[in-house]
């Protein structure tokens, strides 16, 4: 049971219902659990089943100071919607915001509730040719991803969810739970404040999101990737200016990964084909995709050729940027891409971090860091991979077991301080470019936002939403 | 001179230099006359050229109560940058904040001052074969453009300003005039509040951008373009769905022309040539363009030869949705699309309405609105033109000098009142699409957000910049 006062779970279970309240140990653990090793205690935990309930119930919550965590599908990487161990947070699921309206295909727009998946939202938008694109390898509910403002892997060819939201629905944290409709839907609209971007990205914070307007996109008929393997670090950035002038927006994605994670994938992932020459992995490799939607493609030349023939120029410039240059299927090159993340996850202890630089500084970084790493913790091998075309770099560190490294308690704050410091002091980077901020990163949100800003975005959140939200505090 | 105390005229000379304060009458009639109209009285201008003399100068005022307007370029249409009549308000100019910085190729990205004007980044980014993609007839400076968040007439294809703005740096209006620095240019970065998005779209009232960082696309190198004459207004969603379907991310403007505003353009730019069969102007034309970039295009069939074949499989397809489609060369089409305004100014007297719509909704406000307007008032003449691939429609209403309803001094309240109802109430429109908010139209502002929003705004404004800004309280 739980360590709230039993007369606030009557009062919350005549607002939501017997279905609306859960108190159970039981029924409690799939929320108090995290994608990735969180897992916290909760209160208990509840299930409003439109705007309206989740109204009430954070007007309940807010007027008689009870703290509470909004959650929806729970699949994010930085303890941003996990309870604390204390057993005093109340989690307010999502989970049953799953109205999902008919798509507006005049607007290219669809109406849809926070507790939706990705999946469900793609499966409707396809009948009509259209998907939204945000592409990850997770199936998060959308209100997680607005919240977190999820990038993926065509980034470089959508945006963000921030740059495809239309609009949203809002409950704030005050005591009459406010609700705040910005659904019209519009693509273009100036009459002041543009207050979806103070809610997305922000974890729930500024307020609880239960319905979304989101932008969809013709579904690409036509793909063509290849693996490119880049003379040296130095010819990478080119590269990507090369084919970004040679393709325009047909380029949908530019992601790099390292052999080291390309060896992780294949040693745990068997279903996955070595895709290079004898077997032999590089030491770092460019997934790249280009896209078409369907009926376009038909008149032009296929998108394979177009590739070859984009291939065969760079591949003769005078600079030689490319060793290697492999097509191949679609599927099969995604599969590897997706695999890396498994993989990385079983070659050892993980000590994961989520950066972004200006793209031109990536590779820099990456050297930089690794010959750094080298000095100091040579034991640890660099498994980094991302998204070149936004500068976004997963940079995972894996320990074997048997590091002596990892008996020392203060190894993993020394280890985040060293990356840190070079990410974020020496190249302007970011200490967390798409997974957010949550528990995981409020430290070091803390620790890089200037005192000015810290002390502007609290008081944003007294105007906004005075109620508590765990601890965290931006 | 002016009507603020001698001292202070010192103590600002002090901080900004002889030519950094002008107060004589003939110096500052540039600054008080607006693009359309509009004209005040300042007490002074503030011209300082460094973000550092912005702070200081907006410190100044703040803790004085000298009240004051941000201006840079001075071209928008909302009275948003101009003085009052009462020659109490002083203006901030932006106009000697022109650094440019080189462009970094890799990042396409730029870092510019806010009194940068737009020609003058084109001119810069050009050589780099890169553009700042936001098509405006105006020559505005970036600081404006910013705090207006500008469309234009490729946003279907490239986004507002705000899609392409990295990062910004901003004066406070407090007693401190606090500097906060967002300008790291990151493309993917999520530690919180992304804070430039309160700055952009809301005129300067949360504070003063003196600095960006933009987003820059490879030029295209191929334009098509071909004017539709559509069989039926029915008909015109069908063709915007079918055109991105076949052309995906090609399709670069889609734009609606009525025949009222073509023949306006026509009798008062003569230079313009009519491209009609017998000079008969339809009722009703969509100009639309395809671009790519340079190198691809080369590889594929020429665009004009894509958009061929597309046109014809749309000219057959069932519905028939075309009674006429006329390729063209793109310099004469949009010669014309871009007399349209002038055309208009010149066509009598005019009350122009700057509006947005759900895509779908665009047609059936227009043909609704316009039997409205024609039994309440048979003389207006209705010169439309706009934006139909973002929903945007510059709704024109021209009267004759003779019109007697001119006489009425409470006709255009009532023409206002008429049009807003039907655009905002009936149909869920925008009454300010992409000019923003500025005096004119503050009052709507008020009418038409809730109370809720409205409290919200004034406590973020007390937030973050308690110095006063005009009469402006969004």
């Amino acid at each position: 049971m739980t360590n709230i006062a039993a007369p606030h779970i009557d009062a919350l279970r005549t607002l939501l219902g017997e279905s609306g309240l859960l108190v159970e140990k039981h029924d409690l653990e799939a929320y108090e659990t995290g994608a990735r090793f969180d897992r916290g205690v909760a209160a208990f935990v509840m299930r409003p089943k439109s705007t309206e309930e989740v109204s009430a119930a954070v007007a309940y919550c807010v007027t008689h100071r009870i703290d509470f965590i909004p959650q929806s599908g729970n699949t994010g990487l930085v303890s941003g919607s996990t309870p604390d161990e204390t057993g005093t947070q109340a989690i307010l699921s999502l989970d049953r915001l799953t109205t999902l309206g008919g798509i507006d295909v005049v607007n290219r727009s669809v109406n849809a509730g926070a507790g939706v998946r990705l999946s469900a939202l793609n499966a409707r938008a396809e009948t009509d040719g259209l998907f939204f694109p945000i592409d990850l390898g997770a199936d998060p509910m959308l209100g997680g991803m607005i919240a977190t403002n999820t990038g993926g892997s065509r980034f470089l060819r959508y945006g963000d969810v921030r740059a495809n939201t239309l609009g949203l629905k809002v409950v704030l944290a005050d005591e009459a739970g406010t609700v705040l409709d910005f659904t019209s839907g519009l693509r273009k609209n100036n009459t002041g404040v543009d207050w979806k971007h103070l809610f997305i990205g922000t974890t729930g914070v500024f307020g609880i999101v239960t319905e979304c307007v989101l932008n969809l996109e013709p579904l690409p008929g036509q793909q063509a990737t290849a693996l490119l393997v880049p003379a040296s670090d130095q010819a990478v950035p080119g590269l990507l200016v090369q084919m970004e002038q040679a393709c325009g927006s047909a380029l949908s994605a530019f992601e790099g990964m390292s052999g080291n994670s390309i060896r992780a994938a294949l040693a745990h992932v068997p279903a996955l084909r070595n895709p290079f020459e004898g077997g032999i992995v590089p030491d770092f490799v460019i997934l790249m995709e280009l896209t078409r939607t369907s009926q376009a493609c038909e008149r032009d030349q296929p998108l394979d050729a177009l590739l070859e023939s984009v291939l065969a120029e760079i591949w003769d410039s005078t600079n030689k940027p490319l060793a290697n240059a492999l097509m191949g299927p679609p599927a099969e090159m995604w599969a590897l891409r997706h695999a890396l993340s498994e993989g990385v996850r079983h070659s050892g202890r993980l000590f994961a971090f989520d950066l972004s630089f200006r793209r031109g500084d990536t590779l820099a970084f990456l050297a930089q860091m690794k010959a750094q790493l080298a000095d100091t913790y040579p034991d640890l091998t660099v498994c980094d991979f991302g998204h070149l075309g936004d500068g976004g770099v997963h940079f995972n560190l894996v320990a074997q077991p048997d590091d002596p490294d990892l008996a020392d308690p203060g190894f993993e704050a020394a280890l985040r301080d060293l990356v840190f410091s070079v990410a974020v002091d020496d190249f302007g980077g970011s200490f967390s470019a798409e997974h957010g901020i949550g528990h995981k990163n409020q430290a070091w949100y803390d620790h890089y936002t200037p005192q000015a800003v810290r002390t502007l975005a609290a008081s944003l959140k007294r105007a906004i939403s005075p109620g508590k939200r765990g601890a965290m505090h931006f």
